[in-house]
Parts: structure tokens; C-alpha cells; sequence
């Protein structure tokens, strides 16, 4: 991965972009948070009618549509982790950690038995 | 930035997690956009009743629980890109260089002088 | 309906209960906007894993939950319309006046043939 | 308040149109919840660079499209509520009923004391 690809290159990328433009007075904590959720319910938009199997095989037009949605969601995420000073990748490493500690072992009798649910199959 | 710290590295780790506890049925484009909104919106909930200054000095245990929903938002990000086959980063550049093609110039006058509203300071 | 039952009863118990303590500081708009989303996201947070079947005979204790996540989502709404001094039924009527115009006739051939998908089958 | 005006009224007129358009089978409580977020979002939006003070003074236009936003929440909130047979009016009665339990007392002192932050002025 170059530099430029990285998130670091980014954060910085966004930081010199809203330092020019003076926004660093709208860019709080608490409005990018509400930006964010604006931009998540944006992508969920696109699949809001669609059944599960539509979600998986998108249209070209659908798709680029959600690739805009899912870069304007890392953009706010990324700005918003830099002006709390939280390393992204960092708590993400932690928080996988705890979600592996907690359900340790795969338990695929279990999981595997019952797929037709999914109580907790979060990440 | 080391190999490990990267979203290549975080995006393949949450394949494999998936992968082994036969999650993928569940992990649809449609599931795992409403599952980034929900933490989205915990990431929200954090910020609701505070003023713009106190969203910018959190205390410590506020900080650790909303680093903790910034890493949440990360996962199932990264997660539905790779189930959409869609590179994050990329994805990214794109928009950004739309973006900055379409409020070229800073203008600095124009923006500074009404530091008072701010309609479009938008990523 | 009994009065106890209306909306203005409802709106008119909140602007109370939010007077008797004070909160009124709290209600900004802004802030309740904010409320009014994260209780959207905890009643999605119910359905984020069932498939459509699922989600249309929720067992009893699900059924309880979300009956509360959906009270909530009423609360801050009818609090929210009632702070910016918005008549929530009067808004719903103009609105549906015009999603009416604009979907005049039923198109029932059209709308009927495409049974599989629903770009637009909004209220 | 006119019977047209009441909420049933409301959900009866959702439900002739959804009937008339074929639209139940897309009408599933998930795709409801969805759209109810998304909804949220929408009102959301027009909120996220607004100080608290601007969010208390729309100018007019802002006012009528927030209207119209509040307008969509209510309508997805109601045709929600009644495909899942649940009585929306009742359910905050239910809820009210429980917050103020959990706040019986107003604790003027203690709440009014601290008036500078508010963990949980919750409805």
C-alpha cells in the first residue's frame, strides 16, 4: 500500500482542506458525528426496498452510486476521529480483540446448527 | 504503518471472522448497511445533549466508549465494502478529488466573511 | 379517541414534563433531531439481522422491545414538532396530498408487473 | 380534534394506499425501519451545521422543508406501527408512563443546579 492509499494520507488530506476553508469552527466533534449518521443513512437509502439477494448483485449505476456513499462515510469518520485525536485503526485493533476474547472459540456445532438466525452475529 | 495496521490487513482479518463462523448469509449489503447505521448512530447518541464545546473536551470514559463506536463504525464499514467488492480508499480519492474540483478555489474572503453560517462545508 | 389519546395530549404531557425540569435548554431542535435519530437506529437495531420473513412475526419479547423503541420515536418526534411549532398531522396531510398528486393514478398494470423490485414504492 | 385530523385516520389512509399500489410486500417491518431512519436522517441533515441557537430560528424555507421531514418520520412511524398491529398512541402511554416512574420527583435543586450538562434528559 503507498502512502497516499493509507488513512494517515487522508486524515492529513482533510485536515489541510478544512484549515483552508476556516471550518475548523463547524468541524466539532458533535456536528461531524451527526454528518456521519447523515452519510450512513444515505447508503442505507439504496438499499432500502431492496430484498437481500438485490443487495448482493447491485446494478453498475446502484453501485457506484454506494461506492460515492461508502467514501463520503470513511471521509466524516476519518475527520471526526482526527479532531478527537483517536487513532482509527488503533481502536479498531482493540475492539476486535475484545469481540474475539468474548466469543473465543468459533463453537460451529452451535452457530452452524441454527442458520436460520442470527441473534448476535456481530463483528 | 506497518502491513498489520492497515484497512487491507483489518478488512481480510474480518473476512476470515466471518468466514469461520459461517456468517456470510448474514453478512448481506443490505444487513451490514443498517448494522453501519445503527452504530452510527451510537457513536450519535454520545454527543446528543452536549453543547459544541463539551463534544470538544470529552472526559476519558467518554472518550474510551467513543473511540470504542468510531472502531464499530470502522468494521462494519470496511466489512461492506469487501462483501461489495469495492476498495474504501479508493473509493475516497475519487470523491475527494470530485469534491475539490467542484469548490476549486477556497475563496477565502467569500467563506471567512460569514463565519457565522455554514450551509455547505461539507468533505 | 379520547383526548387523553391525541396527539396535542401527548405534545401538551412533554412540554410539561420538560418544564417542570428545566430541559427546555436541552431541547434545542438540534438536539432533539439528534434524539429523534438515535431512537430510529435502536428500533432498526431489532431488525438489522432477520430477514424480511422474520421481521413480520417477532416473538413476544421482541415485540414488546420494539413496541417501546417506536413509543420513543413518537416522543421526540411529537416534542420536536412541538418546539419548532410545526403541527405534525397538519404536515403529514400536506404531504400525502402530494405524494398523491404525484403518483395520481395507481398504475396497477405498470406497478403490478414488477412485482420483484421497488425503486420507488414510497410513501 | 377532527376525526380526518386523528392518527387512525392516518393509518388508514397509509394503508389504503400501500393496498391500491401492491406495495405490502415491500412493506415488511425491516424495509419499514429503514425508511423510518432514513427519514430521520433527512430531518437530521438540515440540522448538522446549525448552532444550537440557529436550530431555534429556521428561516422560512428550512421551516417548510424540516415540516415536510417531520411530515415522512410520522407517516413510516405510523405504517410501521400498523403492520406490526402495535397501537402507537397507546405505546407512549406506556413508555410516558414508565419515564416518569424512573424521574418520579422533578428534583428541582439537584437538576437545576447543574445546568451547564444534562446525561440523561430524556423523554
Amino acid at each position: 500500500m503507498s502512502r497516499e492509499a493509507s488513512l494517515n494520507a487522508l486524515r492529513d488530506r482533510l485536515r489541510r482542506f478544512a484549515a483552508e476553508r476556516d471550518w475548523q469552527q463547524f468541524h466539532t466533534p458533535k456536528n461531524l458525528a451527526m454528518a456521519l449518521s447523515v452519510e450512513s443513512a444515505e447508503l442505507l437509502e439504496h438499499f432500502q426496498w431492496l430484498t437481500a439477494e438485490q443487495s448482493a448483485r447491485l446494478d453498475a449505476k446502484t453501485r457506484r452510486a454506494v461506492a460515492e456513499e461508502l467514501a463520503d462515510v470513511l471521509l466524516y469518520l476519518t475527520r471526526l476521529a482526527d479532531v478527537l485525536d483517536i487513532d482509527l485503526l488503533a481502536a479498531a485493533r482493540v475492539k476486535l480483540r475484545l469481540t474475539q476474547k468474548s466469543i473465543r472459540s468459533p463453537k460451529p456445532a452451535a452457530t452452524r446448527a441454527n442458520t436460520a438466525s442470527c441473534r448476535r452475529c456481530e463483528l
